[in-house]
């Protein structure tokens, strides 16, 4: 089956924080009609105040939509799949938002399966260091890269209806990957960074840096403060992957630690030498050759 | 001595780098005349053929300049103000830039004493990831603190002479302390900074963040490439401070890794909890009342 357009009619998003509330955006903004729920009234007040949000996901809203957007905790994730899967229509693509994806795909695929609906594992990767819907923006995730991760055996045509069904929040690009890779990664990229920022900041002399500070300060600090609910479970879901990653930066920390207090200042400028050229790489810019030009 | 404007006529900049170079250009566009030295003579062409150095600083020049700027590293700095400390007028006002102040202030607070000259320590708090006179830019400064060193016992008129002086680079706020003081906190703020950045580029996981990535990883990484000769020598300078920081960051990585390992949920969510807290308070929007509104 080829669709030349498979953008939806109608989207169905379950959970209106700064992830599903951007989506319910970008998608109304598109003039798709969008359906929503949250356990808190206010941020579905709020979204159906603005129009962003027609009306209430629930048992009647639910099989009229060709897409949902899951966009709560993962245990959330399973837990509302789990209860109203009844609900969903063969036809209709689900995919989840959560940024851990062993502890949710499994049990989403099989029950997919088993009900006839297709779902694929999705994480956008673009957030703010604020939650909730008051800080969701319609163009979140314009230009951002968008994860999916579809079931063990698929049929590829599905990667290409979900990148149709996600046009409206205009990606800039789309990475197929396993589960298991994906939260590997995903332990680095994001789950460290939060864990090395929370850990910058509890220094006592980050209570005296007004005055002292600048762009590197404002960047390692910027994800300090987190939503801990949230990111406790994100990390107990992926604890083996995030202990190999802070073992991995404890034990780099260490070795500019003892070259210094060793006074060895060629390990020193070794280390960061090093560093320059790991960041070059991971940037695909290394070259052997040094730069020229004016310095 | 008062005068209502000591906004310099003439301006000495000793290194065009990316600090000295964003000097030269800010009092270049503010009409003052800029004199120069670089051991780089294509900064030199460069900073000349547009306009923004009228000629080299020298020993026709020094005397002329009623304010100095050296923008080297912290040795050089030395070493420059001994080999031309005699051409340096008594109604002159140097200031420097190194990022250590403990091991350049207190030699050059003695050779201006016996020359009569005055000096401050200096350092703004502007940078960028990029160094050299090529990503110099005018307006670097502009809103930026700039942190001030004067000697142990000092005329405060020398502090509003500095602030005065300094006008052209529309620094946001001054910050006066002492050396001691101000090694201890640059230490955290911008050189521990620098280090967990270089660290954290180093897990092999950073080679596959493409795809996978957003603003945090981007923020954690954004200083890992840096100048290695340069940061090598600060650190150095400041190795007493800086092994206690990263000791500091090692032990509260080790709570979380441990918390993750134990598969302790509650102390994650205490550590977690605690690094918010810890981060409002730097800020300085701490209050024990929970947030309110539309999550």
């Amino acid at each position: 089956m080829f669709e030349t357009d498979r953008t939806p009619k109608r989207v169905g998003v379950v959970g209106l924080g700064l992830i599903g509330g951007s989506f319910a955006k970008a998608y109304a903004d598109a003039g798709i009609e969008v359906f929503a729920a949250d356990i808190d009234e206010r941020a579905m007040n709020a979204a159906m105040a603005e129009e962003t949000v027609a009306g209430p996901l629930d048992e009647a809203t639910i099989p009229t939509c060709e897409l949902l957007i899951l966009a709560v905790y993962p245990q959330a994730i399973i837990e509302w799949v789990r209860s109203h899967e009844q609900f969903i229509s063969p036809s209709t693509l689900v995919i989840d938002c959560g940024s851990v994806k062993r502890s949710v795909c499994p049990v989403c695929f099989s029950i997919a399966e088993r009900r006839g609906f297709t779902f694929i594992g999705g994480h956008p990767m673009a957030g703010l260091q604020y939650s909730g819907y008051r800080h969701a923006r319609a163009d979140l995730y314009a230009g951002q890269p968008m994860v999916l991760v579809p079931p063990e055996i698929y049929d590829p045509d599905i990667i290409l209806w979900a990148e149709e069904a996600l046009s409206p929040a205009a990606f800039g690009s789309f990475s197929i990957t396993t589960a298991a890779k994906h939260d590997q990664i995903i332990a680095y990229t994001s789950q460290l960074a939060h864990v090395v920022s929370s850990a910058f900041i509890k220094s006592p002399t980050a209570q005296k840096h007004r005055g002292f500070s600048a762009g590197s300060y404002k960047d390692l600090t910027r994800v300090a403060e987190l939503n801990a609910d949230m990111w406790t479970e994100l990390f107990m879901d992926n604890a083996d992957n995030l202990t190999e990653e802070i073992g991995v930066v404890i034990t780099e920390l260490g070795r500019y630690r003892d070259a210094l207090s060793r006074g060895d200042e060629a390990e020193l400028h070794a280390l960061l030498e090093q560093g320059s050229i790991a960041k070059r790489k991971a940037d695909g810019r290394y070259s052997d050759a040094r730069e020229g030009g004016v310095r």
